[in-house]
């Protein structure tokens, strides 16, 4: 397959936002271009990545919009959805048109704005991501699945919460660092004792927020790359598997096998392994997700993700730094822009520009971003510049 | 590029069904399989299109639902969005992912269930495929957009509203002959004019209804195409062009300058002209859109597309006919299914299996796929199994 770089990067902070959504987007856009040292009218084509504007601010068919708003002309526009990973898979149709030969320099944005709509309203829009008629509609939200699966993974393995506390803690405490996190927030575990039972075990502090947020990428053909200004980060491998949507469907609670699948492509098609990965930004959409994913991507065993955690393996100067960004829970989960996000981040610590949550000596980044409760999963890893 | 053939192509009965939007989707699906006489197992990823399931049945993050209903097992599955021309954008993924050789046998459903909705609020939701803030949220529909353009079409070149009433009779006449169409119903001049006003021109007989319904293509690397029952319908060229999702931002509004750039690139590709195709299955969402279409195709100059309906020139036995199978006007139009179907009715008659509506001696079948008033547009151009 030809092969593929990401030349610019850029995000808007995360958080609560004035900027309407196509600003966001519009914005997290123009910045990647600029990093790249382009123009609008050098981008061939356009992937857009991004959950439920319809259900969120009445805007569907917003490719073109975002597009428009960018000044890129006429170019093929096109959304991709597919709930939390929307981004990713925004970014895996650049790879594919670029390696089909159709086009040689893509812009990617994963934008959503969330924070215009009512709270509660929110929670049920974000549960049509899951499966409506046999597990949303009957009061099945994500914070209700994911506190099965952590309860699950608990009695499997004999562990109580604090593997969950320390996940809290080390992303906000890596979000210090990072000036687009949504939060800027030291915790501890006396603060998550004290916060709000969101769905029993997960408290608030075990949960992403709602954000407002884009990110954007600019990605071309390494056999392109020489004429822009930034070295192009390698993309050196990705994988992409599914399941089903609805979790009652899954065998186990404790492991998303499309995660697994996915890790497995993205590894053997960058000829890596699980040891060679310097730093990997997963989706903690909650705590309980990131112990989950570190162990789906072979970083732990079954069952030692969390005590991992506790024990600073996956701090950022730990083996394994993971979510040095500060992670979904830290940084913010604006749904479509996550999947994009991770690979801004990852592209900035591989360009050694990650500033106060630099990984030193960052060779190898993987990014691994989840759509539902693992019915969509992209794993890719991204190399340093040549 | 790698060379793309359609090995299998199938599609449900249009209208009001009394199936699940799941069921829909995965119906279409299993008969393009058995269509191109392969099991799931066989299938190496599947992109959907589809337009607002989140608003019209709450069930975002569709692929991966619908690829488990089809027992696609871990095969990535992508949504893509593109308002009206989701289902064609959904088909590009495909040919991209092959062309780049990620894979060789992929699957491409399109589906929309709108009924179950009240109408009230369909008219809304489609609205979200418009620019909201500018335009949807002030009272401009899609009939009202459409009216607009033809307004301006009708007092730009000196017309009446007959032409309109050409397209409409030609196309309820044409979808007699297509059993997956939503209305077997011949109608006359005096239909249309006793028809309840819409938006001043169009009448109900000038809109296309609401519909459920779903289409898919089997689509594979030609390479492999040897070892799959049917002949491939060859994919001899394809463009993709957007524009601002805003009327009020078009230079003019008997053109759609997007579906221009679409068609001349899927030409120059296929190295082909208008004058060789033999039959066009463009998007007639009102009747006004498909006088305009044939034109922005090079059919007809600026101005005599009515005129040529009128003449008989678009009919089944006329020069260049256009919409055989009764268009969206007649056959209906599920809007993620619309750009999906029309490859498949494209398939039918070039494998020369399209029964009573059959254009004789078809070898270059042309398809025109609208998102919004203009925003996305995709022109294919297929070609009869060699």
């Amino acid at each position: 397959m030809r092969d593929v770089v990401i030349v610019g990067a850029a995000e808007t902070r995360f958080g609560k936002s004035e900027l309407a959504y196509r600003d966001l987007a519009a914005q997290a856009g123009r910045h990647a271009m600029d990093d790249a040292g382009i123009d609008s009218d050098e981008i061939e084509a356009f992937f857009l990545g991004t959950f439920s504007p319809g259900t969120f601010i009445h805007q569907e068919h917003a490719a073109p919009l975002i597009a428009h708003e960018l000044g890129l002309a006429h170019v093929p526009s096109t959304r991709t959805e597919n709930a939390c990973a929307s981004g990713s898979t925004a970014f895996l149709s650049a790879i594919y048109a670029i390696a089909a030969g159709a086009h040689d320099v893509v812009l990617v944005v994963g934008a959503e704005k969330m924070t215009a709509t009512p709270v509660a309203e929110t929670t049920s829009i974000l549960a049509e991501a899951a499966d409506w008629e046999n597990e949303s509609k009957v009061g099945l939200t994500f914070p209700g699945a994911y506190a099965l699966i952590a309860r699950a993974y608990m009695h499997k393995y004999g562990k109580t919460r604090d593997i969950l506390d320390a996940v809290a803690i080390k992303n906000h405490r890596n979000a210090m660092g990072n000036p687009y996190a949504q939060f800027h927030k030291l915790i501890g575990p006396e603060d998550i004792a004290r916060s709000a039972m969101v769905a029993d075990p997960l408290t608030l502090y075990d949960c992403s927020p709602i954000s407002d947020g884009a990110a954007a990428v600019v990605v071309v053909a390494a056999d392109v790359a020489e004429r822009f200004k930034r070295p192009g980060v390698r993309v050196l491998g990705f994988g992409q598997a599914s399941d089903s949507l609805a979790l009652y469907k899954h065998d186990e609670l404790t492991t998303l096998p499309a995660a697994r699948r996915a890790g497995e492509r993205a590894y053997r098609m960058a000829g890596l392994a699980p040891e060679d990965v310097d730093l990997a930004e997963v989706h903690d959409c909650f705590t309980i997700a990131e112990i989950v994913a570190t162990e789906d991507l072979g970083f732990f065993g079954p069952g030692e993700g969390g005590d991992a955690v506790k024990a600073g393996v996956t701090g950022r100067d730990g083996r394994i730094p993971v979510n040095p960004s500060g992670g979904l829970k830290a940084k913010g989960h604006p749904v479509g822009a996550t999947g994009v996000s991770q690979l801004v981040e990852a592209a900035f610590q591989l360009r050694g520009e990650a500033g106060e949550r630099q990984v030193d000596g960052a060779e190898i980044a993987l990014t691994h971003n989840v759509g539902g409760s693992g019915a969509t999963c992209v794993v890719t890893i991204l190399g340093r510049p040549a």
